[in-house]
């Protein structure tokens, strides 16, 4: 197999999800990831749902293709294994609090000093400086306080989280761009740098329109539900057996909706002739084509939009999403073996390169599967090997 | 000013959201990125509002840092301006339907052919390949596609967008990330490559633990507003003047729950005593801490289960996250001076490095601002510029 980062040497001290979406990322494009896990328990989401055979279909995600070392980070033997492992990598991913890292002798000035190439990436709540720097989040208080949560759920409703840990990996996809924008410089410079993400910066840097709703116009932009603010329709609308989205971006458009309802009469109306007059007599439109969306099923209002030519979608469930022919064509949901869960399905890689394989390579390892491979590969003698394990170091 | 990505050159052939927003991180990180807009009209999105003296904040946001270039490539005289520029590019970024590139003599291969080291990004709904290659989408299709929506919103209601276009943000993040992989290996082997990207896909990759729940468990993961399916107190909770969000991940945090709320003998009801206990009641608990919140406001609140070290955050409105203190220490809202629109206050650059700066250097381009200078760079004489103006090429 051909990977992008093939080569690239990447030492994760991360947990649960920030850091190993990022790292993730890093894996699934080829880089050699070693997970750094606490010795005898692992990363905590190990403990996590749902179980296949025990182990955590929630670790088995975010942790495929990479590899697995326990080591006691709060111990000086730890540390110094730790340090030697920093002179092999080109990255370092971390989230611990703030300060953490450096408590431990293991901040960035003390591995900058063994390996000035390395990128050491820092993921945390609020970041290593502000205010707020020490304060601990995780991934719903990123999107409360980021503003996100305030601008999504319906009219009306409360504020609402997205049904993901965006917060969590959103952050975990800048810090990916932001170390590979290290890796670039450094080609040029030979020096590596500490890069500082935080979840809640992140999530404000996605506010997009937002944001400029208020400082250029004085708006607080609430929540619309899936609707549009100055477009209409543009919504989701139930069928007898689920929901379609359905969006008229133009007046050509609402007629053809208009006739795709059997109702070309419609156009006539002075409530709706318009883009303008339809938000402003939006709740009775809705109801309009809700009373008309709800007697058919999603493939029949899917037919029929498609016929005329109205732009619409289904939202699918995540069954429909797992299996939906075209992100099965796109090798978007990828079936793994692992040792001791079985065959399970996960999520696959979204960055498709023409020049490199988008396959997974390996399914989330054992706890400390890598360990005796990783430091005989360090140079390690089994003699040290095996006081290291006595001492529970590793 | 020191850059990452200074030195790195980028075409970009995008309009409105995906691409330029994978583009704008480009050229926050230190990228020369020329955008190329439709002559007379440019980018769609400087028709949408709020306008600032007429100029749109909606494209000021997205084109920051960015040089504009008016160029008709449905013309052929367009399109070998686009090649020249494509042999001086490293990387082209470009969202429009799948094959329109190809046939104006602009797709992969033809540009290929001329410079081998470029990496060129298609972004689209749906992706290059697969049975629904050929669909169009936007932000809202590919939320509902991807099955984000489905487990976004209140328990017994509706599939709910995200209240930002992450449909569009989110492809354009792994864009970015795919793109400088692709560096990365041009390091290695001297090539570029063609990186195809599909909103669909992108949203399905960050699903989650969402997939497992299904493909081990056979659950299909539904909506559950701000809540946690198997955590409790984890919610969002009204104060008299907004909203707060509470987590109690523990027994002994809602011991302190109970305390702070002044109710320490809530801690003996049964309906409540263990986590399994307060998720099956969870209607009743959550009805009970709303009558306590909402007689007390945010910041009340926040002193109270600071106090009490139960973890807890603000539901910030977007006017909260511009003004909030430690997003003003950290230069994620930055004031920008626009020779038309005067100063706009637009998100920042989460990526904080410490060997290179996070700041915006100038404001989005007037429409063609940089027409000639980039023309002259190219070698065109005076004359063959003027040409092309008259021709209404460029």
């Amino acid at each position: 197999m051909t990977k992008a980062l093939a080569g690239l040497k990447l030492l994760d001290v991360s947990r649960v999800l920030t850091g190993p979406y990022c790292t993730m990322v890093m894996a699934d494009l080829g880089a050699d990831v070693i997970k750094i896990e606490v010795p005898g328990r692992g990363d905590d989401s190990r403990q996590f749902g749902p179980f296949a055979n025990g182990e955590s279909g929630y670790y088995m995600t975010l942790n495929r293709n990479k590899r697995s070392l326990t080591l006691d980070l709060r111990r000086p033997e730890g540390q110094a294994v730790l340090k030697d492992l920093a002179v092999w990598a080109d990255i370092l991913v971390e989230n611990f609090a703030a300060g953490t890292m450096d408590q431990w002798g293991l901040g960035y000035d003390h591995l900058a000093a063994l390996n000035p190439r390395l990128v050491y990436v820092s993921i945390t709540g609020f970041g290593q400086y502000g205010p707020y720097a020490g304060r601990f989040a995780f991934d719903a208080i990123a999107q409360a306080t980021g503003g996100l949560m305030s601008i999504t759920g319906q009219k009306g409703g409360p504020p609402t989280r997205v049904g993901t840990a965006l917060g969590d990996i959103n952050a975990g996809n800048f810090a990916a761009i932001g170390l590979l924008a290290a890796l670039y410089q450094r080609e040029r410079t030979g020096r590596g740098q500490h890069i500082d993400i935080s979840m809640q910066d992140c999530i404000a840097a996605i506010l997009e329109n937002a944001v400029v709703r208020y400082t250029i116009d004085g708006v607080v932009p609430g929540r619309l539900g899936s609707a549009h603010a100055t477009v209409g329709p543009y919504d989701v609308f139930p069928a007898s057996d689920g929901y379609v989205f359905i969006a008229c971006a133009n007046e050509a458009t609402w007629q053809r909706l208009c006739a795709a309802m059997g109702q070309p009469g419609l156009t006539a109306d002075p409530r709706f002739a318009a883009n303008r007059d339809r938000i402003g007599h939006i709740d009775e439109l809705t109801a309009l084509i809700t009373s008309w969306s709800g007697g058919h099923s999603v493939a029949d209002l899917l037919a029929i939009l498609g016929d005329n030519d109205v732009p619409a979608a289904p939202v699918f469930t995540v069954e429909q999403v797992v299996n939906d022919p075209h992100i099965k064509a796109r090798n978007m949901m990828v079936t793994v073996g692992h040792p001791v869960a079985g065959p399970v399905t996960i999520p696959g890689n979204p960055i498709k390169m023409s020049a490199a394989e988008d396959t997974i390579e390996r399914p989330a390892p054992l706890l400390g599967q890598h360990t005796d491979e990783i430091l005989a590969a360090l140079g390690y003698s089994a003699a040290k090997i095996a006081a290291l394990k006595e001492a529970q170091i590793v």
